[in-house]
């Protein structure tokens, strides 16, 4: 079913809504209080082009959290499972959040500028919350606040042409996770090499927003020789990659381990983290589920809550969290939490869509 | 300009939107990850009929954060600057939640269910979050979660009538802010005389999705006679009666005065709040800017963020936040924050709408 969606002040646009709109976006979604553009053509066409080309994505819905003071480092450490005691100035930390009940709370991209600034680029969640209660409950010497920064994503094969052609061949020697100071223009900007595809890419963190807005017009000025598109994070594409979405595929209600985040929780250091505790019983235990991916054979899909999925029993052996018509597999692929027993390749299972019930089978993330 | 808002269980539906959707809901928006509907016929169609019948509005948006144990008062206590030591069980408060800066970060109604089990039913951010990162920091012994709890709200000058039908005549002893326990069909729901609109009404609070379902329909079946419609908070009529709403009309940069919620803030007593000190300094200095009403000289307005107003100098003397046709005034009204200068009956002003310059005066609120 299609529905209009209703514009506010409290689902504000970017500093690039503007621009999109003349571009002909088509639909949004909401991402951290803000309109997150979902399609300009089809999803189809637009996973197609990706994969080939370059495109540039509005994700200003990416908020960056700000945290500065003496006391930072020990308040972002407190929120994440992951060891952050060695991080280095100029590297960018995907660590998920966790509460002291072991739940993920967000997974966000973590940027260290310096020995006491960070900047916590948040999935859809309200992480300068949590980050407040902790700060003053703790009476930490920190400062918080969600920075005015608009973020533009550069993904796609033809990503290093078209920003060489902008920055300079310096950009080409960021490499994956780490962040440095380009110019255009005369003007500075802090560019990562990030993105939520695999495509490769760059994200672009912009504090002016006339330089850029001027560097978005500039892009597509000279961005037809690349075959450069206004685009948006493509469902398929991140679904196949094994990209995860916060609120989609995981919630609160899950645990790091049940997401697949092993690598990024450490439990043997002597990091204090709200939900070391916890998760240390969790570990002791065992996990009971977990994220897996899967393919159904079906043309088409519309998720709006999970959807259980069976064996040929009928018992219940997960559910499916976000799925896409995959181009390159001409069939559903998704990415579902499945009940421990279940979690292997080739497992098959049925699933109720639309009164219809299809065939699909269980798959490793990314899915190959 | 109307665009399609993409599905994902990221933005996930309520126990009615099935209901809703046959009811032919137009449009969404979002709110606390869900789906809340805002149209189904015009918005001018429906603010007429809530002033002279009854409607039925899915809001269960309005997420309730449960909050229990030993400490659970004091931790309730510490996130607003509304005295709750007196507090009853039985009675409703609206409480603006402040941070320790003294930005408000929520302002949602507060309900006692016992000494130690508390809902905090919040307007659109993650209260959730911000609760349990006080509460961790603090090693509280409580209990945070959000409730599996739809809400559906009653209102109109017929839902006296509506409801005494469904729930007997007990009902219509409940005041106002308070909330009891009633049966329908040997099911009990808990239910308060509260709601988003001043054409009274009442709002149920459903745990059990299939008795909430039965309810629903009944209200439909037997509704005709009293003029019963699906309805939504409706935007004219809320604005009018200086019903405010988070992240539209307020935000994290402003201050519980700013928003002129005088009467909820005491800093006179001992209670405990983490942005007393703060509030006591604002106080002091005297605040800058406080909401309002306007009134302007046009037929047709969007907002997607402030507006400029300025008087006939070209002088800023304000911002206008939110804003819908009013069939009442034929014209448009709104809530702005205002410059304290300027925060006077019939101000006059000037603001320009998609390139044309129209006339306006600041009102008191509710808008009269």
């Amino acid at each position: 079913m299609k529905t209009i969606i209703t514009r506010s002040r409290r689902l504000r646009g970017t500093s690039f809504t503007s621009r999109i709109e003349e571009q002909g976006v088509k639909s949004y979604t909401v991402y951290n209080h803000m309109l997150l553009p979902t399609t300009f053509s089809t999803p189809e066409e637009e996973y197609n082009h990706l994969k080939k080309y370059v495109q540039i994505w509005d994700v200003s819905v990416q908020r960056e959290i700000e945290i500065t003071g003496k006391d930072s480092s020990q308040l972002v450490q407190l929120m994440t499972c992951r060891n952050l005691s060695n991080s280095k100035i100029g590297f960018c930390y995907y660590a998920p959040l966790v509460d002291s009940e072991g739940g993920v709370i967000n997974d966000p991209l973590i940027y260290r500028l310096s020995e006491s600034k960070w900047r916590v680029c948040i999935a859809d969640s309200d992480v300068l919350l949590f980050a407040k209660g902790i700060a003053s409950a703790k009476k930490l010497d920190v400062n918080i606040f969600e920075a005015k920064i608009d973020v533009l994503a550069v993904q796609g094969p033809n990503s290093d042409k078209l920003m060489e052609k902008v920055f300079g061949e310096r950009i080409n020697k960021l490499k994956f996770f780490r962040f440095d100071f380009f110019e255009f223009n005369k003007k500075t900007f802090l560019i990562s090499r990030s993105g939520y595809s695999k495509q490769g890419g760059f994200e672009i963190h912009i504090e002016d927003i006339e330089a850029g807005l001027n560097l978005y017009d500039h892009f597509f000025k000279i961005g037809d020789v690349f075959n450069l598109k206004p685009g948006t994070p493509n469902h398929p594409e991140r679904i196949e990659g094994g990209l995860l979405s916060y609120g989609s595929d995981m919630d609160i209600n899950d645990n790091p381990f049940e997401c697949g985040f092993d690598k990024y929780i450490d439990l043997e250091s002597d990091i204090i983290f709200l939900g070391k505790e916890k998760l240390i019983k969790i570990k002791e235990n065992g996990i009971k589920k977990r994220l897996m991916g899967v393919k159904i054979e079906a043309k088409a899909i519309t998720i709006t809550k999970e959807i259980p999925m069976k064996n040929s029993e009928g018992k219940v052996l997960g559910q499916l969290r976000s799925a896409a018509f995959s181009p390159k597999f001409k069939r559903i692929v998704g990415i579902a939490m499945i009940e421990k027993d279940y979690c292997k390749q080739l497992q098959k299972f049925q699933i109720e869509i639309n009164n219809n019930v299809f065939l699909g089978e269980i798959c490793n993330l990314p899915i190959e």
